[in-house]
């Protein structure tokens, strides 16, 4: 059910902008570089201010001081990316899904699947485990014993819930992902590793959303947990019994091993690494592909790592790094013998 | 068929453990922190030695020096993480899995299935494999051709062996993990890549464990190889023709490029990447994110990386390092001045 | 249809190298230290040289200066491994797949499937979605709505494309893959996250090849697009409007962000990261797990990253690193009161 067209006014009156120009319809979004005349656009990244003289968009979403000398339709927001995203969302075409359990789908007798849950082909679902209502269980999804799917959830497609896992609401999950397979749990015995049995769950707070072949153990004895509202991107890896706060974002091949503790409203950058057992209080910031090696208690931003260099100099300087404690006691030595 | 209740007198028989106190019997197990009275718990790291004095639960299993002045149900234990590990495994659940085949399986004519195996909804089984006695093929999964499943192995869901996989016995694999896919090779010729036929297999030993989403191509010519009581994590890739000695264990999105050779009881820090072509004796530990750009004959302890710092500290120094050869050229100089 | 043998002169005429040597059948290739007398095998690498002279190999594909001294029968080739891989793709076989569609697969009404394309069991094609002609989906792909899967494109096995994904001709992609997932896009509305639709597609060029458990966003308001002859390893991941021109290589576990834009003909190491909106010209070469953090204008090597060290040398010179520009500061104020 796609709009057909929604005009300037309405977007105003909806998202509470204020409209200047002329009152234009548009059949949906793009970028200032390429969007139609028929189509609405944005600007929130300054960088991007050049291309607004050119754009052929039919509306533009900016803030009031971009707008100055801008001639044609505009739609004034304070936080042009939000106002942005709610419009977006209004062209969004709909999953075509319809409520009901697809033939070719296996349900566990003791399963329960609320009848306006959809179970897409090939999916199966085990014992004990429950579908709430409106939730969406993908093609291929493979939901294991004992865990629960809460309302309007999304399981997109070949999503595995191994045992033991219960979503909150709206949860968004992307094909791939893995939640509630075994923590990494091993103990070394006369030479031979025997295994830790992992009898903990995972559980999943409301709004969360879960990125593609992202994987999520669950925990040893107790749960691995994401509170409400956390963000992960993709080919992410959570150990068992890691504890994410709410609101907290992590961005791609991001990793947090065994029992870490992360706060509220972190920003976890892509291919960071967090050891385990350590705490991240709320509001920590780690930039892309730093390792977190203690604990952090104030609030800020961390990172780890060298700048990039061209790989000639970098050769050159990066040998002098094993010889960097040689030239610090030299320096010190030198110190002492000037006083 | 999870016991009703153990006694703690049994535990110590059938572990050969010294119980001291009363004989308590218990239903299941739990950490120190959150134990009831009815649960077994242990110490093991003495981080947590404070969390004893205020446990709930039943019966502890510990060090005997740890035990001193704990006035609760005690089992005595050399190495307690291992004693828990077995305790544990009593309280485990066990699958849901009946021998046979699901009718929604798909079966190659030429696959043979021993009738003590089962498989799972929607999996698929190929030309010319075969699976062993009391072998678990789970939901999803997908056997290509030419593989074999030892007795006893455990594929959980959605696992993939694409073709040439041969599994040991009491193989462990997690959702995603994807083996026998093909390595990657590739010449370039005249601008444009060729691709080189990856023509080898994969040979995983016996009591392997291969984590959720983790990746083991095939070899080239030769077989990619895990020696017996391997145990990878989760999201690890391995290249083509890598082996990988006896007891070694890989935390989490670390990685081995094509053709390296890791000896026996290595341990891989998470985030690890291993260049193709090197060798690492027995017996190396590399910590977590660490490249290894060299070969490795002696064991020990190998890091690479710079320590973690708020962002600020870090950019002044980040910096510098840029300059790093120039200040050690100007030391050596100066040095040479003194002379 | 694997041929019995093959003659080196009928190899020589088909590659268009020159025999030396008797005229010997191969039934197989293998490696130097391997081959048997009726195997081929090849030198590409001159650390191999010395493995030449203890060969058993029937037939070796070289260089010429590299076939002096060698008394077997050998084919000489400017490029030894192109030749060996053309000749290797001679003996692989074929895969098992006829035309049609299994039973089980389950294909939308309004899908359309080219009658010589093959689709596995439990496969299931999405509304609008088209295979062209031989193409193969493979068991427990998933593909969404409004997907085009090119001529003879090859989807391996649970192969995911979630919606308006297009792929070229001749495109392999390997089990576990997901095309077309959502991008990360997500703006922070009074304390609480927003998804941002995500509204573009993805376009795969023609020959590209992707690999286990890789994944690709589709775009946010454009398409994310592969060029012509990619070829990523496993366990990628291709953030939303990502652009990579024809002929470059990822190995395994790199990633690229949101927005990046890699030239043609580049090669990205494994493991390494490059952040989001940043432009990579034509010919740069990364090295393994580096971080790019600007853009680069000049065709080259780039790396960032200290050495491997054992552990106790590395914390001594890493706990340097934080008193790096203390150190620098030092010196040039040295270097003033020298002046």
């Amino acid at each position: 059910m796609m709009p057909q067209s929604l005009h300037a006014s309405d977007l105003a009156d909806r998202l509470g902008l204020v409209l200047r120009g002329e009152d234009r319809s548009v059949t949906g979004v793009g970028t200032l570089a390429s969007a139609t005349s028929s189509q609405l656009s944005f600007l929130a990244n300054p960088r991007y201010r050049a291309q607004l003289d050119a754009t052929c968009a039919g509306v533009v979403v900016l803030r009031a001081q971009d707008a100055e000398g801008h001639t044609g339709s505009v739609l004034l927001a304070d936080d042009p990316y939000v106002a942005f995203a709610r419009i977006a969302a209004l062209f969004d075409r709909p999953q075509d899904t319809a409520a009901g359990i697809h033939p070719t789908a296996a349900i566990d007798p003791s399963a329960v699947v609320d009848p306006s849950a959809s179970i897409g082909p090939h999916a199966s679902i085990g014992a004990r485990s429950r579908v709430a209502a409106k939730a969406h269980v993908g093609p291929g999804c493979v939901i294991g014993a004992d865990c629960v799917i809460g309302e309007s959830c999304t399981l997109v497609a070949r999503v595995t819930l191994v045992t033991r896992v219960r979503l909150g609401q709206r949860v968004l999950i992307h094909p791939g992902a893995v939640l509630g397979a075994d923590g990494f749990g091993l103990a070394m015995d006369g030479g031979r590793w025997i295994k830790v049995p992992q009898l903990g769950g995972v559980v999943i707070g409301n709004d969360c959303e879960i990125g593609a072949n992202t994987t999520i153990d669950r925990g040893a004895l107790e749960d691995t947990v994401l509170e409400d509202d956390v963000r992960l991107d993709n080919q992410i890896q959570i150990g068992h019994n890691v504890h994410i706060g709410a609101h907290t974002a992590m961005a791609g091949c991001s990793a947090a091993a065994g029992s870490a503790r992360i706060g509220k409203r972190c920003l976890i950058g892509g291919g960071a690494g967090i050891l385990g057992h350590l705490e991240l209080c709320d509001g920590v910031v780690i930039t892309a592909m730093t390792l977190v090696t203690h604990s952090i208690k104030t609030p800020g931003e961390y990172s780890s790592g060298t700048p990039l260099m061209d790989n000639r100099s970098w050769r050159k300087n990066a040998a002098r790094f094993r010889q960097l404690d040689r030239i610090a006691r030299r320096l010190a030595s030198d110190a002492k013998d000037h006083e």
